[in-house]
């Protein structure tokens, strides 16, 4: 479902001729969107990085509050979308894909993005809707048997998943990796999660790490809006054991694991 | 001006929130858009690419002769743009900035792409509307007083520029880098180019060329359609004199260069 914010598309638009518009997407529970202020935040980042007006907050705000008024029923997908000609929002149900993975987990697979540093001008730190090759990854991920990938640099330290961040366990202390130093996404998700660690006992981090070092971490998961966590149960083809972890940090992120 | 050729821009199609679509450039003339049998051939590749459905052939080249009427006067840009819910054309003068870098060459820079190989998945040899990254890298250019930028990748090899090919000369040597060995977008003008240039004298050949190796070469342009050729008269701030076979490469390709 469409839920108009102002203006309208246009097939001159930029943001359909060049991909140039920044987006949104955010898990819509019963008391509304979840984590909606740091999502606007990330939102307000990308449109900067892109040179692209913005809408005042407010309109966003109302915007979304329009949107999860529209969704009836448990949880919903919403996303919030600004091309240099409109901005507008869609309502829709979580993936079941997206539901499955934080239930049962996924296989997950290492590759290499070939890449040694991003160039000064890079998106990769904004959220736009040039989006096709992250999800040109993903399939590239599921024809190889997997249900993700994680991106690893040339030197074989890990980035992110075309759609999610890198969390990882490694006795009391949940990592994640160090968007500003990387180049890659602020995950509004891991973020989160990282600030409510020390409910849990956990003390959170941002530090890098290599695919070699990932094997013996105690759990990896993957981070983001829908999916909330999906623990990694197999990493390169590699059996893991479910983590104990992973039900205490699904329900701190109030997701029912269900 | 927009020539609609069939289905309508929705805000849940995929080409808008996702940038999964494709589309090419062409320089229309007063006897029709050129190398519009090249640029079709390239917009099917690009689609398979994607596994975006394409419309027939036949109602892409009626689309494209009527756009081409809606053209008044001299040279004009042609677009064609195919997302999974519509496609169509847009008309419009050629950019003056196109015209000038075509009459008066340019300030081109290297920049190091950072990337040592491309991944598996990677969308570059696709002429995708997830434009943003190219646009990105055009504008840092002109941030840093050039007009254009030659990406170069990890180990100093010349690849192209955000939006065209990179030509060099040396000797009666016409080169081209070959797209299938590096991952980037075959170029449709350089490739007619470089099957045009024994009507010259010149011996066409693919092959690669370091950022060291430039300065020595005999000229160097970026081929691109509404461009044609536009001569680096500057190479990351070194002065470059003007090559007598820019006035006789443009006419070659039909543009008068005024």
């Amino acid at each position: 479902m469409v839920i108009p914010g102002s203006g309208e598309l246009s097939p001159a638009d930029r943001g359909v001729l060049y991909g140039e518009g920044v987006f949104e997407t955010l898990h819509l529970r019963p008391d509304g969107p979840w984590l909606l202020n740091a999502h606007l935040d990330r939102l307000a980042r990308s449109a900067a990085l892109l040179e692209l007006p913005l809408p005042p907050r407010a309109e966003l705000t109302a915007l979304a509050a329009r949107a999860a008024q529209a969704r009836t029923g448990g949880e919903g997908a919403l996303r919030l979308i600004v091309t240099p000609a409109t901005f507008y929002a869609t309502v829709g149900a979580v993936p079941a894909t997206a539901r499955r993975q934080r239930r049962e987990g996924i296989k997950l697979i290492t590759a290499d993005l070939g890449l040694t540093a991003r160039p000064p001008w890079s998106l990769a730190t904004a959220k736009t809707i040039s989006y096709a090759e992250n999800l040109a990854a993903t399939r590239w991920a599921k024809d190889q048997g997997a249900d993700d990938v994680l991106w690893l640099r040339a030197d074989g330290h890990a980035l992110e998943a075309p759609t999610a961040s890198l969390i990882w366990l490694t006795g009391d202390t949940l990592c994640t990796v160090p968007p500003q130093q990387t180049g890659i996404l602020p995950g509004t998700t891991a973020a989160h999660l990282l600030s409510r660690a020390p409910e849990l006992g956990l003390r959170p981090e941002e530090r890098m790490i290599t695919a070699a070092d990932l094997p013996a971490t105690d759990a990896i998961w993957l981070a983001s809006s829908l999916r909330g966590l999906a623990e990694a149960r197999t990493l390169d083809g590699a059996a893991r054991a479910a983590s104990p972890w992973s039900p205490r940090l699904l329900a701190l992120l109030g997701f029912d694991g269900s």
